[in-house]
């Protein structure tokens, strides 16, 4: 019969195990290397786990991270306050932003439609981004290229219409570098749609 | 300009990235995930981190994990008193006991000789191991097959050689499943050299 690890070693690698991307073999490895490393380390990092709880909050404005009531996006006014990109998490945000194609403000919906998940229109930030549309030229929906995804973008198109408020959408196709051989055909299949004359 | 996460985040990330098997997108990942999974699941993750240092300790007699002095195989009377099986760090025995295939003590040396790092023999638990060898029939070296590895058990067989205890090592050669085309040439070498009549 093996030996089971000590009760707080089990009841850590449980709480690892619950994290994406740790498995049962990472999260036994990570608990032997947080049982060796300098107890500070371990402390710091214990606490670091409250303080992203404690500190940060949703910005009142976009929904994105904010230390106080508004994030440094929304706070910034060098950046083109007349569009808005629209992104399904606030992960979301930080990807496109560090690809530094895009200058304006953003909101967060913090989630899609899915009529199978009981996610209808009131359960995402939808109400908070209607009252932002003031002075505003276009709003990019860049939810994911998803069926739940691209019916978010369609219902909020929809509102936007009424309110006569340029909505786009991120183009889909063909990713940077990737061969044809490996794309699939949704992806094939929404690159011809898109095609553009040269 | 790409918007920095805010400070909490940073540091948190900053910590998980120093962990093993955790890279700069697995960590803020995970720290997303931290941020939106419930509060009590980080209160508890963040309390087993403390914990594992706080209530386990090395065991007095083999130096594997103890909750309270000495470790459940120590405790346990029903395992092979007269064989000690010799590894390098705690998670070894775990690998070893698993299997099955052993079922005496164990004695966890905490690292291998490495002049180069400057472990000599007085950095390894080599002293408690040698206060147990009273009604000891045989130490299994199983230290891996490293050229560390391989000096440390010659070092410690050669101590065992004037007590009159038999040590021995574990065995090297093909692993089970493995194709011979996968297998590197000093795994081949030694495959060759502990051949057996069949």
């Amino acid at each position: 019969m093996a030996p089971k690890f000590p009760q707080a070693m089990m009841a850590l690698i449980h709480h690892l195990e619950k994290l994406p991307s740790i498995g049962p073999r990472t999260a036994s490895r990570l608990a032997f290397f947080l049982l060796d490393c300098p107890l500070d380390n371990v402390r710091s990092l214990s606490s670091a786990l409250l303080d992203i709880r404690e500190k940060i909050s949703p910005c009142k404005i976009c929904g994105c991270l904010a230390e106080n009531d508004n994030c440094p996006i929304c706070n910034d006014s060098m950046r083109d306050q007349r569009k808005i990109c629209v992104v399904a998490k606030r992960k979301d945000i930080f990807t496109i932003d560090e690809s530094g194609a895009f200058q304006g403000l953003y909101h967060v919906l913090n989630g899609l439609l899915s009529p199978l998940d009981h996610i209808g229109p009131s359960e995402l930030a939808i109400s908070t981004l209607l009252i932002r549309l003031e002075n505003i030229d276009e709003v990019i929906l860049a939810t994911p290229p998803t069926v739940e995804g691209d019916a978010t973008a369609l219902y909020i198109s929809n509102l936007l219409a009424r309110k006569n408020i340029k909505a786009t959408r991120l183009a889909y196709g063909l990713p940077a570098g990737g061969d044809l051989e490996l794309a699939d055909s949704i992806t094939l299949m929404r690159a011809l749609e898109g095609r553009r004359a040269l």
